[in-house]
């Protein structure tokens, strides 16, 4: 049986799959990646993992997802602040520890390609990834292409700036849509208007903890019908709406998939969505762009990574 | 010689034009469009001025630029409202007047394939194209293609939103782009300041007659130093900062080239449209996009209907 093997690689840990023909995980390692002061044991221990679900062979290809600012023609991470990485050249890396020709793409781009190769008939060939979880990221497949761009850099949707006098992002800008639309952005929002004293179901919890408030129990108080939850995902929902809008009348992508950590609250997240795009008056792209959510999305960057 | 032949066809007249090998007008002629109750006799008349440049024959191929939802298999004008046609099968009203294969494309669209044949170094192949006139529209070349999307919709970057408590744009939502950088919008603005008695070396002007203002006589009091007129074009030219800040985010272009009749304002316009894009955080796709106005703005839709 020919497999394929990708690694999808984050801060705290890795995972690293075999896939069968069929883009069905057949074997898979998680490998701690947290806790190294330098990239090259990290590349051992994934190099050594690569092997172990070969048979404990290089096998002649690897594809890797990593967060962050990828050179792919080098295959090096020009920055990934998950990791803690700058100019470390991955590819080489692997190669030198491996006999396999290594790809290395950003993690956005491998979950799109996943999605793209597995979840979409054959007509889609124009998409658009949008990745949901601690951050927000994209990647884009035109004409059946993941769309690079001219440094490798395409697809960063989560900083199109929505509103330049809102909340402070991670990346220096403010109003990004990931400060609307990201779990760390959601989280901390919700986290100070409890502070504050908002009136919420959370309350008492916030009160036991400040760190149990998480994107998942925010989903959970708003599908009981909290309304500081349910306000948090409606502006989510909202601000992606209007993203999308933006980039559907850019780009005119037949299909626009949700994918990463967001699954649990997607039907929050959906109906303003699709309300906000549907206000659009340019019909023709609006009403014919499909809008969905990818399965397994914790499967997906790596099963994307297998098949670059 | 074999010529190509085009036609850029506008709301009041339309430009027919014989393009040679190199890409240079060798023959024009321009046909009156307002008026008309019909598409029909606007086709006859474009029909006749194709064949009076080519010795009264039908060439085998015409490229048609038309500002409008296009939709391009078809050939079909969804809607343009400078027109004021809807549902117009042009291709078809052109291929019975003309034994030709006619192709029918938004005039942003030609503009763009105008520039990227005519005037990007071979090594361009991923650019964005913004017309500035009355709107503001755009067209996009993706790996050495015209990106139009899923229905031909794509690059109506005018109407991306950029405030939505802003100005109503004609589209029928508020603040798009297109509110900031449109001629059209630029020019109600300085009447609505001049009105309000704002302090500008145009008040003479406008108290005289109003619709002496224009986008031209604003760039020429920017030019002499009036703080109305620089203040606006200024604001055009952050706004368009902003907005391809977004678009380098998400397509990370090699190229953003500046078209239409904007080419008056460009040395004002530029300035404060690099200093805003270069204070985006993420270094690698902005440092490297080359930002540049198209030469012959006024010929280059025609040049690329030719060359479609």
């Amino acid at each position: 049986m020919k497999l394929r093997f990708g690694i999808d690689l984050g801060g705290t840990s890795a995972k690293v799959a075999a896939i069968d023909s069929r883009w069905r995980i057949v074997r898979e390692k998680t490998v701690s990646t947290s806790g190294f002061p330098t990239a090259e044991p990290i590349a051992e221990r994934l190099a050594e993992a690569v092997k172990s679900l070969n048979n404990g062979k290089s096998p002649s290809r690897v594809g890797v997802g990593v967060a962050g600012d990828i050179d792919f023609d080098r295959g090096t991470i020009r920055v990934s602040p998950n990791l803690g990485w700058a100019k470390v050249p991955l590819k080489r890396l692997l190669e030198k520890r491996l006999r396999s020709k290594v790809i290395v793409d950003n993690d956005a781009n491998t979950a799109a390609w996943g999605v793209y190769k597995t979840q979409m008939p054959s007509s889609v060939t124009n998409l658009i990834v949008i990745t949901l979880g601690t951050g927000v990221g994209g990647g884009l497949i035109i004409n059946g292409l993941l769309h690079r761009g001219a440094t490798g850099s395409a697809g960063e949707l989560g900083h199109m700036v929505l509103d330049p006098s809102g909340r402070h992002c991670n990346c220096g800008q403010r109003g990004c849509l990931e400060t609307f639309a990201g779990g760390t952005h959601i989280t901390a929002e919700a986290r100070e208007r409890l502070q504050a004293g908002e009136e919420s179901s959370l309350q008492t919890v916030f009160d036991h903890d400040p760190e149990s408030i998480s994107p998942k129990t925010i989903a959970e108080a708003a599908a009981k019908g909290d309304e500081l939850a349910l306000s948090l995902w409606d502006r989510a929902g909202r601000m992606l709406g209007r993203a999308i809008g933006d980039l559907v009348y850019v780009l005119n992508p037949q299909q626009v998939v949700l994918s990463g950590g967001v699954s649990q609250a997607q039907s929050l997240i959906l109906k303003p969505l699709r309300e906000t795009l549907l206000q659009r008056p340019f019909k023709t792209p609006v009403m014919s762009v499909k809008i969905s959510v990818a399965k397994d999305p914790a499967q997906i960057g790596v099963i994307g990574a297998a098949l670059l």
